[in-house]
């Protein structure tokens, strides 16, 4: 319990979608998770209620919009509502996993920009600050027009990597094109080289190849990825890196969405290890013992901690 | 098919809650509908792609926002993201049924009022305009800046039994306190009483009795409301009436949720018939012999022309 | 004098409508009005100075838009532009009285929504919440989208008849079909019955009567409404209450706006006494002897205490 | 009758202010009126109502916020809200006088600014497009972010003394130091001279002496100021210009507003005429034989064509 | 040192136009100016970065956007930017010398009004609150909707030449007709009479010619203006006093804007001397001889004090 | 001339930033380029004048905020605040080259971010929808509320290579870790696979090294990137490129910013040939013979062309 903020206007609260990480923040800071209530009627609407007064406070509401994602988007919209008008000092909006992330541009004619509509969505309910944890861009901070705090999960990622891997000769691999930046960052930290998988036809009218852009040959791999959805990219990409004379694969990402097949493509693909964050709570089912979650509740409470405090939050990252 | 509008700027498009209603309306207006894609992903996430040109076109989207709520209401933000976007001239959304409409003040402390988040975020996705029926409380006009116009179901609802029970002693009964003005307007068609029913303690430490304010005796009762959803309130008012006195008893309302024990309950109720709109799709097994459904299309269908037509939407009332 | 907030950041202004209220909560709060002066021009522009710094403090304007309500309204618009301008801390408003309450749908074609209107003419200026009493319709909060809280005054008019008709047989009464909720929550703190007048023709070419839903005779009977202003309903009503052999008739409302004929039509009814509270400021002529008021200052008082400490406003209500 | 718009989307509305050249404009136009309602309760509220529709249309409604300013302001807010409610295309505000012009920035501490508060409130309750004529400071048009057309008298006052006092030696007199551009543009027009009255102390402790700044003797002073109030400063200037040797002098402004002891000055002072226009409509009681008033219902008219066809107003002053 | 501000919360940031005035400030405030960089890339872009953290901090940001006013304009947008996004508690910009002041209307057709604009580019950066000296026109404002303080030279110009012109017969000046209102306030510091240089045609086909309003012979004449840019007109105005007889001429400005021939016209003009502040900075080829620059650090200093001891700034002008 | 939109209500303005590229959109349209003049005062204030009537117009402002930026970027501000008082049917704001764009996040603490605070600008402003081309990051897109058109060079900058290089060995090269999509997207269109170049520190203490990942030998290189600036990387890329055995090198870009030494660096490098668009209008020194200009203008016209006709704009890309 490094902080101690028992007696403080600081309160954290819960929604539905990540309770166990809420609860490890809130022991972390010393306070116990506010008292409300979320009710889903039988019609599916849902009613929240606050349970103490929290006038002139700074309220954290901590909510993944994690699968159900629009109930667990509509439960935050609500609460900040209820929270503006029960008259919070501020209403900060702590997302360690912000949905409908990728949805970040028009990728084709007539699509939404989702990821945009919910930062105004947000906005307009009077989040007054939120904390993300690696956005699928880093552009979506632009999106805000109120104050936003951005957290990473590879410093936690890497140094895991570090010791366990220590003394190997390790390749970071990006499983796609638009993923080199972030592979980048993670090489940095282990003075590690990079590679791209690619898949391209080489001539017209000819079958889509997997090619692997780099070296990895007799090489411990380590795929790197912001998001694991349904696991198809990862899986195939583990299994070319091995065909490609890799000696091991090991994965990692911030978010395990792991959605539909995604498990028992992990299973039975040649991913050694698949080490994520605890930002999606995993149900029973997908607690694959190939699976090793790391917690952000750390990261999260000092972040909190910071904003509660005016203090930088910048300095976390040194 | 009264209306032609074929080759025109007047655009209907379909979300996934009332797809039979906004076929029909289509068709009463001559038109096919937008061609449209909705995606629900294996992690939840909702994808929209508007597959036809409709720069410059006047949209009309229908969508109640019934169970699944939160699904529903999420999917027409999107969509109103999509077709703003696409840069059409205006964007109006068509709610048969407004979801969260009950959560329209604060009851309680510290409660959220949903009712106006939803109108906020309908307007900041980009709505322009939104064309409802029988909101909950009539004052949830104002929570709109943008235009709203406001049918209602009671005309429909009025003619059917006055054609049905032509001859009868009817009397008209709200079955609680609140909604007393909707009785009274339904009255005012029919030439009938009003009767109320009262649940109240007569004196401190005694039972909660179901008391009958107004005469029923001998008579057939109406009972109605705007929204039916666990149907216990209706049907312990249906058996209050038959107990009190009264010939026989129908039950009438515009918004059909019938959520969680609603089928059981009505079909073991001292309730006749119940009639209901469409502005909610039934699905099967709500389809109980004692209920009717009388369809709203002509009546959306003859507002959205007005509105596409710049005509007057009141003197749909006369 | 409960509170001692002399020489704290809260400061109390008054403007012109109901400076003997503005004053006794002053006095309750142990401090003074704030300097301010308002001047009619001959041409009949409002000028508004502020006579003493408010640089950071949280500011409470009390003024009800009672009649004349646009010189009253726009003396506050001016107002919280001043109190704006001068580095207030908050600029709250407590409004005591709200006109146009009643302006808060479409009732019939194109009309205005007055009481939206008003809503967002205070934000526009610069309120950052309001403090209201007994709204029209308490939906009228979510026209807001600054903080809002709304006060109660059945409580008080409740006591009052506690202690007074203590041991008789009450019957609280509607005076029109709008208002029984109203109705309900006097009866539940009386423990009484309820009844409704309900006006209607019983056919077709007959002419409206007057009718007592419920059982009157021989009974109490306690009219209660939120606003009464010409009084022409409430007097029609009692004496229908005594033609149906009710034992006598007393009224209540929170906010006795008591226009046009109202005195002289209650001073001749069958109105025992109507008790009102002083939202509204009655002038002279307005004193009839059948008129009792009760003061809501404690109520206000205690209100803007709790605003200012940071308390929960709503256990004023338990 | 120049124009023939009877049959067009333009419709034009009259609130109370200024009935007569509504009526003037609307003839002009070659429309009726449109029919509207504005009762004024016995509690002092004012209902209006739109008696045709006007979807789709481009409504222009004429309103001087002439005394009783704010009864005058509030109709007008709320004519506003009803014609955007009522979905007209564009809601377009023409306010012959606009009141509250000479609040228009922080002379003292702690003042409002009347003047953006107003047009911040036109924004608000829906106003598309305002046509206003000699804003008392030009700087007022950048007040607003919605479109504003600012026409302006000089040019019609200028003609009107010209034809009058040609052949005589003229000079143009401002009654005070703000106003020295207004009378610099009549100078222009008429090829005259300017001088300006100035009230000053020659030395500490010695008392105020008008002071004419400029050479006026012998000469035809014409008195120029925009808005004429309680007419002290005119009358009591044109008084010291006779004793200063002027041979005659002649008074003008824009709006008439001559309230309080005006009329009465003006008789009883040296003006020999005083021509105004009719922006502000005078009561019988202000029509005294020394005022002569002329209409800017020509201007008015085009200005609202130009606007509707979409040609340029600018060109009107030409 | 007056303050000592040193470990507070109050935070003063320069940019680029006038880093010696922004020293000076802070000086006298007792701290240091807060640590920032401003880089102009080689393709002209600007970067910003703050090196010091300022969450929860109320930061003063001093910027004059003066020459070159795009690049300054850009810088400060840019800052604001980056104080709001690192969570600073107000964002308070001090603009000694606010450009584009003079495009405050619509002088003709389709002109911006740029004064506006900028405003409004202000408030959408974050800005919530200005500081600024002497605007163009006191009507600027209200073209904020932020609150904003202005403060005024006049005083220390007055007071400057009460010292040097003791015992002179002196009199104020108005270079045009726009400016009469601020040569009335000096002269009513000095107790002195005024003046105006007014161009005019006396009749038509006749060419310009340079007038004096007022008397001028022998007396010492102090022309005053807000705003000197290329001295075009106070130039031939000085020397057409002189013309006139007066005995000497001194001018004095509050915003040496100084572009252009200005420096030659005033060393080869009439004028004695000119007095001037730093609102702007002088580069060295414009400190002429006879150019006298005061400071307005001690103003800004106690009015950027006042601002964050919430403390009335109006007093300062006593 | 493929379009005839002369007596249109179509306008196209031109700033100053490239006349060239907006003259050749002009006539591709049939239209003459609007009147208007940008003056710059000598005091370094933008005076912008529209000199013809656009009331009603779609008008089309064409400006690339290349360097100079920032006045660049103040002159369209300032002509879309002149154009929408104008009053515009629409404010489109063409902007080829979108400056600013790097700056779309924070990528360390207290920075900015810019490209956000551009967009803000231009909706506060007046903008209705703006057009652009190849965005630094496509998220860009959801940093605007208002309607945006996002166009693409690479098909353009594709088919000149295909044609070109027609036979050859290519592959394409992202000159770094985050350009790897865009380098993919040729790479579809040529057919070809893809390469990378990455610096990295192949261990703690050793040099950093230029490591290409993937096969070059023998290969013709195409370098693709979005903006070429002071062409650091790209030339030492190229020189690398070489240095690993490629064939030849070509660099390709869409915004010739080639600020600095990147003429020189060109050059004297191993490109062979930088083809880049007119979106940024090169002075005649940077007119190296090693580049090769395409026009974007028929592109642009197109668009243009299709939102002023409602026609859909993504088929552009078929």
């Amino acid at each position: 319990m490094p902080y101690q903020y028992a007696d403080s206007k600081l309160k954290i609260f819960s929604l539905n979608s990540n309770y166990p990480l809420a609860q490890e923040i809130a022991e972390l800071m010393g306070v116990e998770l506010g008292k409300s209530s979320v009710k889903h009627f039988s019609d599916g609407e849902i009613q929240i209620s606050i349970e103490e007064s929290i006038r002139g406070c700074d309220v954290f509401i901590v909510q993944s919009t994690s699968a159900p994602v629009n109930e667990h988007l509509m439960e935050l919209l609500i609460m900040v509502d209820a929270v503006k008008r029960a008259s919070a000092r501020t209403v900060n909006v702590v997302i360690p996993y912000y949905g409908y992330a990728r949805q970040d541009r028009k990728a084709k004619a007539r699509e939404p920009i989702t990821a945009k509509l919910v930062a105004n969505l947000l906005e307009t309910a009077g989040a007054t600050r939120v904390i993300v944890l690696d956005l699928h861009a880093p552009q979506i901070q632009g999106f805000f027009d109120i104050l936003i705090d951005h957290l990473m999960a590879v410093p936690l990622l890497s140094q895991y990597f570090k010791e366990k891997l220590s003394g190997e000769d390790v390749v970071i691999v990006s499983p796609d094109h638009g993923g080199v930046t972030r592979a980048r960052k993670m090489a940095e930290r282990l003075k590690a080289p990079i590679a791209i998988i690619d898949k391209r036809r080489p001539k017209p009218n000819v079958a889509e190849v997997m090619n692997i852009v780099g070296n990895v040959e007799g090489k411990v791999c380590i795929l790197i990825d912001d998001i694991i959805d349904t696991a198809g990219t990862i899986t195939i990409g583990a299994n070319a890196l091995i065909e490609s004379g890799a000696k091991e694969v090991y994965a990692c990402c911030s978010h395990p969405v792991l959605s539909g097949p995604a498990i028992e493509r992990i299973e039975n693909s040649a991913i050694k290890e698949l080490v994520v964050t605890n930002t999606i709570q995993l149900s029973e089912e997908k607690m694959s013992p190939k699976i090793k979650q790391l917690s952000v509740a750390n990261l999260m409470a000092e972040a909190i901690s910071r904003v509660y405090e005016n203090k930088s939050v910048s300095t976390l990252f040194d």
